[in-house]
Order: C-alpha cells, then structure tokens, then sequence
C-alpha cells in the first residue's frame, strides 16, 4: 500500500455516543494514521490505492496488557498441578535455563499467534527483553516492553537488575519508530522488599515512565503481605509510593472496596485476567465493581503456561461471561465494555492515546474479521458476535502503523515455519538440559 | 474413501488406563466402525486407500448433549438483558413467528458450524423436528433430536402436542442409517404441569426410549417448584417417575447434597452447558461434586442465543476453568476430564454406546486438528491443547460413520453458501413479518 490508501465498503466498529457502534462507509489512513472513517465517498481521490472491505468487519487491533510471551515454550507443560508444585516443580526450574535464543522463539511464537489473532499491542515482562524487543521491531506489533525484576536475592544481584531494567528502558523507549515503549517493572510487593521497590518508583520519576506490578493475584499473597508488613497489598504500594506515578496492576483479585476506591482516585489501571485467574484457581476479580468505581480495567492474557492461548476474544468473552454468572445479573460487563477493555481501555491502561479507537488522528492499528461465517451469522449486532462468537482464528488481515502484517491470515513478517519449528526445538533443548 | 481405509502416520487420542492419551500410529476403518487402532503396521494391505496423518491429532468427535439448533437465527437478537426481558420481548414474541423453514435454516446454519467445528452428535429439542431431522440426514451428522413440549396450554392442546412428540420419536428414531435417535422430551418440570409430565415418562415407557427435560437452571425455578408442589425438581422429577426411565437432565445449576446422591443413584446424565449459565447469569453447576458422586456429566453448548457459538471446544475449555477459578482447586475438572465430558460421557449420557472414544468396534465418528499452528506448539501434552487452547476452527477433517463431511474445514454435505444466505434470509423474514 502507498502512503494512503482507502478502505471501500467496510462495516467498521467506530466510537459511539455511549458505547461502540457499527457503521458502514469508508476509511482513509495516510502515513499510518487514520483520517477520514464515515460514509461511503463518491469517489476516490487519484492515486490513492483501495482496499475491498466488503464482508470485513473492521475493529481496532487488540491490546493485551499483561503477559510473558517467552512462556509459550512452556505451553502445556505441567497443567492441572496445585499452584506451587506447578511453579516449584514445572515453571520455575525450566525457566532458570532459558537462554536469550529461548526468549527470542518463545517471544517470537507468541508474538506469531496474538498478531494473526488480532492482538496488535501488547505488555511484556520478562527478563532478556532486549531479545523480546528484537521480536517485536521485526514483526511490527506493538509493544510496551519492560523488564521484569523478582528481588528475593543478594543486594548486589538487586543493585544489577535495577540497573538492567532502566539501562532497557532508556535504550528502547521510543524505538521501532515508537512502536516500542519501555516501563519500569518491579515483579509483585511480595517478591520486592520495599526498599528495593521504592527504588524502582524512583526510577520511574526519573525517567519520567509509569510504573506495572503484579498485585493481590491471590488471596494467599494477600494475606501474606498483610502478615509481613501490616498492609494489605494496595495500601501496601501506596505507602511505597507507586501510586504516584501513573501505574498499572495485573491481576487485583483480591480487593476490598476500600482498596477499589484507592485505585479509582490514584486513576490505577487494573489489568484483569480472567483466563489465567480461572485456571490458577486464583479467584474472579471484582470487575463490575471496579468499572463502576471508575478504574480502567483492560484485559491481558498473562503468559501462555497459566492460559494457555493468546485469543484475545477469549478474554473478551470470559470477561462478558464470568461476571454475569459469578453476580447472578446478565447485564454485568456487556459486550460493548468487554469490547472496549480489550481495546480503549487497553490503550488508556498502557498511556497510548493514539491508540485503541478507529477515529481520525489515530493510529491504523486494527484488524478485519470474515463476518460471513456460519457463528457470526446471522448479522444481528456484530459487537455482539465480536465479544460472544467471533475467536482469533476469524482475523483475516491485520494492520499496525498502517502497514499490514496479516493478509489472509497468514503473517507477512515473521517466517511463520521457522518459527514454529525453531519454538519446538527450543522447548526440546530445555527438556535436554 | 472405500469401504476399508487405513490413517497412516497421525496422533490419536485414546482411552488410557485412567485418563485419555495420545499415541502415534495407524488406524483402520471398515465399513464405518473403526477395526484397528496402534502402532504403525509396517505395511498397508492391497486395496486399502491411505490417509496421510501426519501434523493432524485425531480425537472422537465431540457430542453436544443439549441445544436448541434452530435458535441460531437469533444469535445476537438482544444479548445483555435481564432474563424476563430477554425472554419475553425478545426470544418469544421471534420464535412465535418461526416456520418449518425457518427451523430449517436456522438448523442447517447451526449443523454447518458444528460440522466445521468438531461435533459429530448433537442433541436437539425443538419443534418443527422433521424439518431438523431432514438436516440431519442430509448433512451426515448424528443427532438425537425430540419434540420439546412446553404444558402451558389448554388441554386440548397438550394433547395434540404429546400425540406430535410421540409421532415424531416413532418415524425418526432408527432413521437416516441410524444416525438419528429419538428421546422424549417434557421442557420442564415448570411447564409442564405434573400429570402430563407423567404422560411423557409413561410415552417412554411404551416407546423405550430415554426423557430429556430441563431441570434446575435457576435458582428462582427451584424455589418456585418448592413453593408450587412442595418439592424441590430432583424429588419432584422423582415423584413422577421420570428417573425409572434411561433420562438425562439439561443445566442442574442448583443442586444440594442430597439431590446429587439422588442423580448418582438413578444413573440420571447432568448436561453442563457452562457458556449459556454463565451467560444468562443462572450461576455454576457443581461439576466437581457431580463427578465425584459419580453422575454422568456431559457437555452442551445450550441454544445459539444464550451461548452465542456452539464451539464445543470452548465449552470443554469453559468447563476445565470456571470450576477451578469458583472452587479455588487448580487440579479441579483437569482438560483429560473435560475432553471426556466432550466425548465419552458426552455418548454414555445419550445412550449411544458406539461412539465417543477411538477404540475397535467404535463407530468411525472422529475429527482431526491441525496441530502444527503457534498456539499449539510446542506439542508438550496435546490432551491440554485440545483443551486449554484449542477452538473449533482448529478442526481440518471431520468423519461420521467413517464417511467425511468436512475437509480441509469445508462441509462437505451442505451448501455453505446457500445456508448462510438463507439463514440471513430466515432472520430478515422474521423481523419483517
């Protein structure tokens, strides 16, 4: 496509009074960012090339505000255990052997399959993320990149990690042409003592970045902090100061109102889980009340071990699903807010606001569904197919910064055999070891 | 294919000692009945047509044990209501409308996406069942299919609806090769009023066929059933004489102790449709005290409007996560225990003991997934793939009574494009009229 090219004949899922509306009508994008979507135009301008979006649906990519791409390798292995003999005897000791390679085809799998499931952005932490970056400056999804840091060790190991992560941040934030933003991540309150994690809120304020933890995943960690430090999580991380800084949580399982309303007037992000927390036992987070509260809630995916897909319509759908059966009201989380946790609300957890809409002056992140399928049929309320029916295996072309990455459901930027493969025997070497 | 094929080269699913598991190697089929199933024979004999297996898991096909086919015309006709709303401004005043044809077209819409998505047997209760039955015929699938009657009527009239439900079980049941069975199916204890519910058990009795009905969906059902006839459903069902029959019961959200030890006795099958529970906000099903009490629990995805796909791969998935996140117990309902809630609880809890596991003297009804994409890989356990990341558009080749009907994930029996159309059709039909 040149600099601008024009979408003809689309349906186009488009910001509405109070909540997502589809139109039918056109779309421009120049120079990667959208300027016109509305009516169908009686004519196209000369020179501008034409995209057919006639059986399309066309929706802002998805945004995955939580994860740990490297952990596809691990995929299935060691499902269904008690959570600390899974961690213990599973993840944990296959993890200590990953190598940056192993990062790099693990990343690179899960990057494959969330780019043709329509997943354009997406948060990593992990460690080796300059590998991670590598993945994702070569594929052209976007991503908000961070490292990771588990500070349960000597203080010169703590001293080095600190240094790791905003030696990452100052060298990546901005790159891939802005595709990639840095973060700065201390691992969770209850793997960061809290000098060590005051320390990287400072870092924060330094380098003028927010902040992203893991927090009140389970009621155990929970309990535990309160043992330890007198606090429950929240207030736990407001003393230390995180709050701040512009900050999001994983997970928030395990909140109380109180702590809801601390998130709310901090404008703390809650990035919800609803697949990894079914499958970890963890518990079903508080979402309605936290959107009623006023907290941005988005929706991640966490790592493929604790999922273990990446289908972000998956966690669209368990997100509009488990709220209603959980609270006994079927009018819990609809599917229009379900659809915009995985998309503006996403953006506005992740500080992008040029993303997460399909509206003139944002970016051309989005994707196209083939609505002409028998369980997207017939064509009632297509957010609602969206949301209830519609998996990552209906996207059928993918765009980021206006350059399409996915055509027919096949990704144009990754050697999608190479990967694979290489993915496998990655998985296969760390078997070895 | 000819009479006798042989799969050469591919993964298979199989019962184990204790759970499902996965070897790789041949199988054979003849004249639809699966005769050989292991490892590789080192030659194929003469004649025999070849089937290349490679980068393909082959599983049973999956058996959704309860739906209202028809209901896909409307999919997404106002989701996110409450209940009564839904019901009565909604689903009735359109289903009222609906015609033989429309049935038609909204089964055919409703076949093509199990087809394409794994499911080899489903069971339907509907009206119009001739029209569902001519689906089934056509389409090659199997299908065990019933006259839902609701009670609520003049007398006169329930009369003439048993004689329909009667009739149709006596025509079909046997029908299409066998394919097609037939139960008998009062709705449910709350629309039928006691003595005509009994007229049912005793239509079975002479028929000897097994009862289908709803049962304890909502937990405003229950409570109503208490306070009209003094009993609770499972008693009440008991009373009539219902479980004297082979029966299973659709949904059994709110079940106590002793209602299960009730079930256990009688052998009475529970269908677990976790989507549509979840997402009419009915609650969840005690799954894990129902397969410890030793009921048969099987898997249904509900009517297309309260679910809204009918991807048994979700609802096996759905099952293996909610139980774990509402219970706390990350071991509860493991993906080997949902895949056979899919499979082969699926056939035992509609009678048909030919079906639902890859074994000799099995039916040939199985499916083969593409295992070679990313969120697959790497192959570390494919029992949870199937389960934890799997969907229904995973699914390449589909087999009924060892003949294909779908490849390359095109139906092979149906028109897709005229079932689509009509279907689209059907849905603008009822709006206009």
């Amino acid at each position: 496509m040149s600099d601008k090219w024009i979408v003809r004949g689309g349906k186009f899922v488009v910001p509405g009074d109070d909540k997502p509306a589809v139109i039918g009508g056109d779309m421009i994008v120049e120079n990667g960012v959208i300027t016109y979507i509305g009516e169908a135009l009686n004519a196209v301008p000369e020179g501008v090339e034409t995209f057919d979006g006639s059986r399309l649906l066309f929706m802002p990519g998805l945004v995955n505000t939580h994860g740990h791409a490297a952990m596809s390798l691990l995929r299935g292995y060691g499902d269904d255990l008690a959570l600390q003999i899974w961690l213990q005897e599973k993840m944990w000791p296959m993890e200590a052997k990953f190598t940056g390679d192993d990062v790099y085809w693990g990343s690179a799998l899960s990057v494959l399959e969330m780019l043709k499931g329509g997943t354009t952005t997406f948060l990593d932490m992990y460690d080796h993320m300059d590998r991670v970056a590598e993945v994702a400056e070569k594929s052209g999804i976007r991503a908000v990149l961070m490292r990771g840091v588990i500070g349960l060790c000597p203080e010169e190991v703590q001293r080095q990690k600190l240094a790791e992560a905003v030696a990452f941040a100052k060298d990546y934030h901005g790159s891939a042409g802005g595709r990639i933003t840095a973060m700065i991540s201390p691992h969770s309150p209850y793997t960061c003592p809290p000098d060590f994690f005051e320390k990287f809120v400072q870092a924060a304020h330094d380098l003028d970045l927010p902040l992203h933890t893991h927090m009140s995943e389970t009621r155990r960690e929970v309990e535990q902090n309160e043992a330890d430090f007198g606090l429950r999580p929240v207030a736990h991380l407001e003393k230390l100061g995180m709050f701040t800084r512009p900050s999001l949580v994983a997970h928030g399982v395990h909140l109380n109102d109180e702590e809801i309303e601390i998130l709310a007037r901090y404008q703390v992000g809650v990035s919800h889980n609803p697949g990894s927390n079914l499958k970890l036992a963890s518990g079903v987070a508080r979402v309605p009340e936290l959107l009623k509260a006023g907290v941005t809630v988005s929706l991640g995916t966490d790592g493929p071990a604790s999922n273990n897909n990446l289908d972000m319509f998956e966690e669209m759908r368990l997100a509009a699903l488990i709220h209603k059966g959980v609270s006994g009201d079927p009018t819990a989380v609809p599917a229009s807010e379900a659809l915009r946790m995985a998309t503006e609300y996403g953006a506005k957890s992740i500080f992008l606001d040029q993303i997460g809409k399909l509206a003139p002056g944002m970016k051309a992140d989005f994707i196209a569904l083939d609505i002409d399928q028998p369980h997207l049929l017939p064509h009632t309320d297509l957010v609602s197919h969206a949301v209830y029916s519609a998996s990552a295996k209906d996207v059928e072309h993918v765009w980021v910064d206006g350059k399409q990455v996915v055509k027919h459901g096949l990704c144009l930027t990754l050697d999608e055999e190479e990967v694979r493969r290489k993915a496998q025997e990655a998985f296969e070497g760390l078997l070895k070891r």
